[in-house]
């Protein structure tokens, strides 16, 4: 595979997220309401102006609204005559040129709006050297993995409401803590607020029963990047016996653009070793993985930005497809729209750790971070994700994933 | 407060659960299509027809809809406006008799549909009994209460995917379970299929930042019996270290009737001695629980029902409001429509337990069930929970709660 031309000069750009073999999928808003639109290079295509001159013909009309889930909805063969239709309209030399041009808005100026409606949010934890680090930090080296962990993906139901895009200031939770030696708990502003790099997955056809691996995937829609920020703090004392709550409730933060599935399956990659066999039920499929490089760039609010962490999606353990068949196996209904968060992806190295938790030991060795010492995340922190996947000659990327830290609220119960 | 009599003869059954004081919510199906009607003695009002006649007015149409979330998000002004006019319409004397008359439908040969659209739901685990009990056979008498239990309303995020309404089959789930002495877990139809008899909370105003409990308690539409299907074997495997996941997936039943949160005040109840104080943002604001009687009756496929368990939402430790209330410490955003699971509803007594797990004791002592002994449900069983605040000469009641076990689908992934 390699890059195919488009006529958008600046999506022949090697080094940018958006080349024509992306075309990755947005809600933007050029100034007469939010519809969707089609990353290409540094300028945005209104996918619901080509449908309403008739360049883009699906049927019946899916972009001229706030959000992707009518295409989703209508299934994969659409979504593959979406994808043909958008190469050609925007290849080198296509004849369309002309009628397409008028339709593109910068990048660069555009508001971004979730790029598509949240369904429901399940957040697994499927990523080994991460469970193996926290398990480490909370329970000793020789109890890090949970007895199931090598069984099943781990995951839990995770709060849709707080799915917010790029670009949307995080505020600093309170809630109530209580540390080990502290005689009872008090209600205060999270110490210990986090993020975790992850990446999500976005189920584009609903189902009604168990579903196989192989099912799983071909469900699968496209994936984002995934900030699912986290309070250390309220979770230690929350998560027994019914796992984390408030602590993961107050924002989660994806990429504004969807990368398709299609335009990653160059990049598939081969499952994991297997250390004892999975069950058939979630035995590997194929090549359900992914080689996505993955970044995270912490800026504090007076400083530069620095990259405190890489790694890459091919750390899972458990890919989207096998998370998402896990999901079903009780006859649990998945709708159009579920977002599927695969869990933060560390790497076995130091530098390779996708939450401050990991990357500061618990806090007791905090990075370096603008020369100083840094463990958990400071009101003015802006934290980046970015994510892509590399080609010959071309990338395909997800665009920045970022949120700021706002000071705590006033405490919202003072008498 | 005695009852409001109705010229519907039915609503003036002392005996019955739905006089004119309730006027319980649900969706109906006529004939041609579901939409919204009001429960009145042994027959439904269609609300979408008195709409449409101008017999009720509430501004724009809130009715015409197979859900009551329009009228929900209207607000609590609307919400009394809408009371007081059912009652008028439907009180001994009202003019409009004859003109509401023809849009009474018997209740008994109606189809009811789920009555309102599940936003995300939410389960606590907020019974003391039940966390008690449950605590004791898990980690021994001296553990029972986990340390924060006392301290914070314990609860997780439940998928809203898998509401359905009374009346629905259940269907045995599969899933990977691992008997503590198994040398490898493996993937089978739960053997510990159970029930959870518990109250749900309807949030009918959204919220986007911290509420107090006397905010949260003015944000509640209204309430409904839920039973929270759980798969123990499932769940004993899965719930280290995130909490229950596919073991609370496949189904959770809920009444087909909401009751109003004003049907309820006379039977509004003080809070339960507090063994800690409870910090400021969780302080009790009032009688903010409810004296509702509450009952389990279990029929096996070819026996007679019994009432296996009976209790009193008076048995919960958090209410209502203090559970949304801590939902949202956060910062996480409630919506119109989320349902909040109270946590099974256990009282002090062995015949007051709320699950077949407290009531045979994890299995070490099944109960009599028509004569033969019983740990968990079997195929074919019938669960109905019902539930009804006694007034003097009536009662507000949800109607049945029911839902019969089918056999667990051939393993989906047999070679």
């Amino acid at each position: 595979m390699s890059m195919i031309r488009s006529w958008v000069d600046s999506a022949n750009d090697p080094e940018g997220d958006f080349p024509l073999n992306n075309l990755a999928l947005g809600v933007f808003d050029p100034g007469d309401g939010p519809r969707c639109g089609v990353a290409i290079g540094d300028r945005i295509v209104d996918a619901a102006a080509l449908e309403a001159n008739g360049l883009l013909d699906l049927g019946p009309r899916l972009c001229d609204r706030p959000c992707w889930n009518a295409l989703m909805a209508a299934g994969p063969k659409a979504w593959d005559a979406f994808r043909a239709r958008m190469t050609a309209l925007l290849r080198e030399g296509a004849p369309e040129q002309a009628r397409v041009a008028p339709h593109l808005h910068p990048m660069g100026s555009a508001t971004l709006h979730l790029p598509f409606t949240v369904a429901e949010f399940t957040d697994f934890y499927a990523g080994r050297h991460h469970a193996t680090n926290v398990g480490t930090m909370f329970r000793g080296a020789e109890n890090a993995l949970p007895a199931n962990w090598l069984h099943i993906p781990i995951g839990y139901n995770g709060r849709a409401s707080s799915v917010v895009v790029s670009g949307t200031p995080v505020r600093r939770p309170w809630g109530q803590v209580k540390a080990p030696d502290d005689s009872a708990p008090r209600f205060a502003p999270s110490a210990r607020f986090d993020f975790e790099l992850e990446l999500g997955a976005i189920v584009g056809q609903p189902s009604t029963g168990p579903v196989s691996v192989a099912q799983a995937q071909d469900m699968i829609f496209g994936y984002v990047l995934l900030n699912d920020w986290s309070a250390r703090d309220i979770q230690a004392w929350e998560y027994q016996p019914l796992g984390p709550f408030q602590s993961k409730a107050t924002a989660t933060t994806i990429s504004p653009w969807i990368v398709m599935r299609a335009a990653l399956d160059p990049f598939r990659a081969a499952p994991p070793d297997r250390e004892v066999p999975l069950l058939p039920h979630l035995s590997d499929a194929g090549r359900d993985f992914h080689d996505i490089t993955l970044a995270v760039t912490l800026t504090p609010e007076h400083g530069t930005p620095e990259t405190i962490a890489r790694t890459n999606t091919r750390e899972l353990y458990y890919s989207p497809a096998q998370q998402l068949a896990h999901h079903t196996t009780s006859g649990c209904p998945m709708r159009v729209g579920d977002l599927i968060g695969s869990g933060t992806i560390s790497g076995p190295t130091p530098d390779s750790r996708g939450s401050m938790l990991e990357l500061s030991w618990g806090g007791q060795t905090p990075i370096d971070l603008n020369g100083a010492p840094r463990a958990f995340l400071e009101n003015g922190d802006t934290v980046t994700l970015s994510g892509a996947a590399i080609g010959e000659g071309y990338r395909i990327g997800f665009g920045p994933c970022g949120g700021t830290i706002l000071p705590a609220r006033q405490n919202p119960y003072a008498p």
